[in-house]
């Protein structure tokens, strides 16, 4: 786990309750030396589903990165953990990557053994009710980022293009906000900020309306066809891409984003007006 | 227009009616040989709207290309020609790419002029109605081939593999069936041979389900957007190459095929399927 960091000391580089050690190539300003660390952060990944599998192994490169779990995990990649609960509470980043419906419980259990210098990080997506719960359960002295990689295992392979994360800095006590965005730079990742509620509008109206279409078609049981346009081929793989993502966070998309609802009423309101075309036809 | 034609002999080609010369250059069976023809068929194309133009060029190469249309056509591609609906009648294969609603009108038009070795292939998105329409209006010895592109201006630029088209010998009197697949061989298409009724079922579930979906999100007026899921972009697709295509087709799709009106039914029923997996939300 020994990596090149890149972490300007202008960010009050804290280290890493590990004894992370610490050489300044070349002390310059704005970012433009480096950091060489024989251990990185300590990275935990609460919640081990599909995406925080994912998740764990994506940053792996860049942290000392541990999981915690319910369930006792095997076969874990080289170099990844388990630990319990407790022993994430005081990793340095804390990823919560635990279902949207789930984080106030998980809040709750982690709330007493947080670390004074640790840094939570939700990777929900959505983001208004996940920050509003941090800000209310965690203690006073821990640092909170809000984040939301718009990817997932599916679409990291797919994309050739850099991937976009939301991140905001919603209490960062222990400035790591800058840190992790240079960490999300290096893994491919195009940083977009955005505040909660403004990530909230804009997804409902893009990852939600996809959600939505992807489950409805998965309904239909559309099938691959030898005839298929290349129209046809795009929402089979929306449909497949959608559908590998468990069928909580359709509903958690749909339930915890406070736009959803008005997205659905729009996607209603358009299948009238779609309807109408069809003038004396009506769609059902 | 010289180009090389593969017309296997075993199909009877009669050779055009403009003075077509050939030589057979090697008489092997199971179309192993070529026939160099010095002037290729004549085909008309009826209608020159987005799709008919289109398909004028994309068989520019294969025949003597002439269009028909009630506009004066300006900035005609080289070697396409506009002449009468008349004169259009009287060419080698007749090309219907007139709105499927128009498909009437346009044959009852054509049928008195049709001259005795002329064969016409529709282009419709649809295919059980422009062939009984054929059957029914096209004098006795005229040739009929049913024909659906399932491509058209924009996805033929994006696909980079084998360009689905559905092909069906509806009354080959002219012996032009097996001559048309190796054309359309030749111009990067798959050949899936289907009967109108097996076409419409699956374009239904298929085309169908992909043009209702565009429209819809097209009257959500969904917009790009910087954090932009993978899924999203594809839908986004569908919506912007669906509606560059014009509305009528989308109407024809849905009212002239007999199972859209099954499609949309399941689409129905699946939408409220998937309000129920929100449980005690629906989706108005």
């Amino acid at each position: 786990m020994c990596v090149m960091s890149l972490f300007p000391v202008a960010q009050a580089y804290h280290g890493s309750p590990d004894g992370t050690k610490r050489d300044v190539a070349s002390p310059g300003a704005n970012h433009s030396y480096s950091i060489i660390v024989n251990t990185t952060l300590r990275a935990a990944v609460i919640g081990y589903g599909r995406f925080g599998r994912f998740w764990a192994e994506w940053i792996a490169g860049e942290f000392t990165v541990q999981v915690a779990s319910r369930r006792t995990l095997a076969g874990l990649p080289a170099g990844i953990r388990q630990v319990t609960l407790e022993e994430a509470a005081t990793a340095d980043l804390v990823f919560l990557t635990v279902p949207i419906s789930a984080v106030r419980d998980t809040l709750q259990r982690l709330a007493p053994y947080l670390g004074p210098r640790t840094t939570v990080v939700d990777t929900c997506s959505v983001k208004v009710y996940p920050v509003t719960e941090m800000e209310r359960i965690l203690p006073a002295d821990a640092g909170i980022i809000a984040c939301h990689p718009m990817f997932g295992p599916d679409s990291a392979l797919t994309r050739t293009d850099l991937l976009p994360v939301i991140i905001w800095p919603v209490r960062d006590r222990h400035q790591r906000y800058h840190g992790l965005r240079e960490v999300f730079g290096r893994l491919r990742m195009r940083i977009v900020e955005m505040t909660p509620e403004e990530h909230d509008r804009e997804a409902a109206f893009t990852q939600g309306i996809t959600h939505l279409i992807g489950r409805l078609l998965a309904e239909m049981e559309l099938q691959p066809s030898e005839i298929a346009t290349l129209g046809y081929r795009r929402l089979l793989q929306v449909m497949e891409q959608t559908c590998n993502d468990p069928v909580q966070l359709f509903q958690d998309l749909q339930r915890y984003n406070g736009h959803t609802r008005e997205m659905r009423r729009q996607f209603a309101q358009a299948l009238e007006r779609t309807a109408r075309l069809l003038s004396d036809e009506t769609l059902d």
